[in-house]
């Protein structure tokens, strides 16, 4: 058996906002799809080692918002990087409440559910939400999961008609915490020692020579 | 609700084939997601009304053969505009047998998986699946939904780096079954009569005016 197929499903780029209680909490995930049509179903696959799984869990509802290609990078390292069982991923950041869950307005569109019945796998709840409202927020791109390694990570320039095989490929570096490679004019050893890593605000101290 | 949110979702192109008894039959699908890693699963939403849906509920197998940029379009109306019930999708088509299912060569990749669990919907049948094979067969793009609908479909020619504006398109000709826009250099008057949607393989005259 080869994973490497499993690599050629197509995913978007998802923050999964929901409730700890009365706080808001999220994370970032791929595996989110419409299942029916009316009512209105979408299904999200979430680790149990997830905090945000127990939340949903306990409280009944998520809300997907859905990024773009426009939307601030810095958002997945916020959601995706650390755990909102030790911070307040909300906390600085500009969001909207619908139908209870906070949402994010630096997305293309958003979708809150209420969790109506779920599948448990060795790894993973497959929750299957009931759309209780939805919007579009902007009319971009939405961010494909191949985007976000190709573009948004630095492995390609943006609107590069083709990517650099990698032996062509120069020395570069690359976060040591989310993979992130930098890919600005200067070289990366006369950036300034405030520069962080635009995607997890990792210090340029993390970063590693690849 | 604001409905036309669920199209920022992101999906790709698959043909799901499975066992109708000894025969092979199958049909399109874009709802397919990874779930586990170790052992791997993968989850395919499949509509009730859809031939396949009752022959993968039988022979508990499926298939996903992943479709690519290069794949040739013809597959989708082979597979995705008629129905496995009234003919035989795999017949004069090159496939190969992989743990007993058919698999479509002209691929980016492959997975066979048996059934291990499932979730109902009013609608929709959630089949998870254990991967039992997978393979790599082109290092290709995997064709997203969204290419299928923007390039594929005539949309906007390949490569483009925007798409046109629709108030500045010409009078343009549509299958009138599966959506194909006619993209051709000579104008559809003067194709021959015996052209053919190269996606569903309707006649000429199934097309009309936009």
């Amino acid at each position: 058996m080869n994973k490497n197929a499993f690599r050629s499903l197509s995913y978007g780029v998802y923050i999964i906002s929901t409730l700890d209680g009365q706080r808001p909490t999220g994370c970032v995930a791929n595996s989110v799809m419409q299942i029916t049509s009316s009512p209105a179903t979408i299904a999200v696959s979430m680790n149990h080692d997830n905090y945000t799984n127990s939340c949903i869990a306990e409280s009944g509802v998520f809300a997907v918002s859905i990024l773009s290609e426009e939307s601030d990078p810095g958002l997945i390292g916020r959601f995706g990087f650390q755990s909102g069982k030790d911070v307040d991923k909300f906390e600085g950041l500009v969001s909207v409440e619908r139908e209870g869950v906070q949402v994010i307005p630096d997305a293309c569109a958003y979708i809150v559910c209420k969790v109506i019945d779920k599948m448990e796998t060795s790894s993973h709840t497959v929750f299957l939400g009931e759309v209780i409202d939805a919007d579009v927020l902007e009319k971009v791109e939405p961010m494909t999961y191949a985007y976000y390694h190709k573009v948004v990570k630095g492995k390609s320039p943006k609107n590069a008609p083709t990517y650099l095989p990698e032996e062509e490929k120069k020395t570069s570096w690359k976060c040591g915490l989310c993979g992130y490679e930098y890919v600005g004019e200067v070289p990366f050893e006369e950036v300034p020692e405030d520069y962080k890593c635009p995607i997890c605000q990792q210090p340029k101290s993390v970063f590693i020579k690849k």
